[in-house]
């Protein structure tokens, strides 16, 4: 029985566009795990009451939900132990803690400028009311006050890749000769602005394009067949 | 035999304040090697130019010279596979890589404006030209100049910690229950510091401190007993 998905969408059905959602997307690939998803917008919260979540991802494997993108690939890491693994070891799954956290509270913060606007106009009309308003609180201004100038801001999201530029010198990925969950983290929050913003963060010249590149052929095009920018 | 390190000294012979070298130095306590410092200044390249070497690290073991702080914690893991693993598995030592880099791009920088003038102060006399031209040259103007006011650098340094203060909230160390080579290297820039300026750059409630107190007391206290300012 196929994995089930709660995945981000935007207005466009197919238009996936959660950072979140890609590492697990990308975590369940990796795995060879079948899934299916389901669209699911930021206002179908009763949908997810269920599993006890008001966020995505949520996954449904035969029969047990599972939610929050680092609990499930912790799950999947410990339930699928005969398949690749996501982590390398016990060191890589513990030092892909740091990456996530820097993911999250560096990389998203930099990169949330450039596309919060985007993202506005491409999800769900239904959704709009609750983004601007949760998204306001947080940033305390308008939306559309949030970038002002966009090169500070894109210069400032190139700065922050030095670290996984200096590592991409000597190494294929993150995770070493191959592709890991580390690389996926930093790969879905790249993910999330391609599907929702045609504003192209990295120079193709870049290595860490070069990287992206290498993760978008992964799976059969997984990521590259998904609706995206650049 | 025990391995014989070079170890970058102060005016004072035992202030060993080189973030490179406390990486390697816990590194060893790490696998449980005896190894023998030997003190080196900036101005004692031809003391380790048989080593193909200009900088420290270098370490002398059995006969063969390994030098570069990367390079020693490779060989260190490659050559004693017995001992407690540094890294907890290949995607641990892959992962282990962006965090160097984490260190050495964003993190030392951040805490080089807060100790320049408190190096030059302490390291040797013959060292201080050399330290002068070769970092008023990457800096671009004088020592002198590139604090200013510190306020804003404390505070930068605290914000810049904010990845591994969230790991913090979850495991013990960067390398999960126990202490791993990530560990080291950030601690290792820490060390940096502490030996060589009174400047406290952690509040003793973070729990990044608490993190910092729990390796100072690592292997009998090794680093809390060296001379240090906090």
């Amino acid at each position: 029985m196929s994995i089930t998905f709660y995945d981000l969408a935007g207005a466009e059905e197919n238009r996936r566009f959660s950072p979140f959602c890609w590492r697990t997307k990308m975590a369940l690939a990796h795995k060879g795990l079948a899934f299916e998803t389901i669209p699911w917008r930021f206002t179908d919260k009763p949908v997810i009451a269920p599993f006890g979540s008001e966020r995505v991802p949520v996954i449904v494997d035969n029969g047990r939900s599972v939610n929050d993108s680092w609990t499930i690939v912790n799950y999947l890491e410990d339930t699928y132990r005969d398949r690749p693994s996501l982590f390398g070891g016990n060191g890589g799954r513990a030092a892909t803690r740091f990456i996530n956290a820097w993911a999250d509270n560096v990389l998203a913060p930099a990169i949330f400028p450039l596309v919060v606007l985007d993202i506005f106009k491409r999800i769900a009309p239904a959704d709009r009311d609750y983004f601007r308003t949760s998204r306001e609180q947080r940033v305390g201004t308008k939306l559309e006050n949030v970038c002002g100038d966009p090169e500070p801001h894109l210069l400032a999201v190139r700065k922050v890749f030095e670290p996984l530029r200096q590592t991409l010198a000597t190494q294929a990925f993150i995770g070493g000769d191959t592709a890991l969950y580390p690389d996926y983290i930093v790969f879905g929050t790249l993910q999330w602005a391609r599907a929702i913003s045609p504003l192209r963060l990295l120079d193709p010249s870049d290595p860490v394009d070069a990287w992206r590149q290498r993760l978008l052929d992964s799976f059969d095009g997984l990521a590259r067949s998904a609706p995206g920018y650049w």
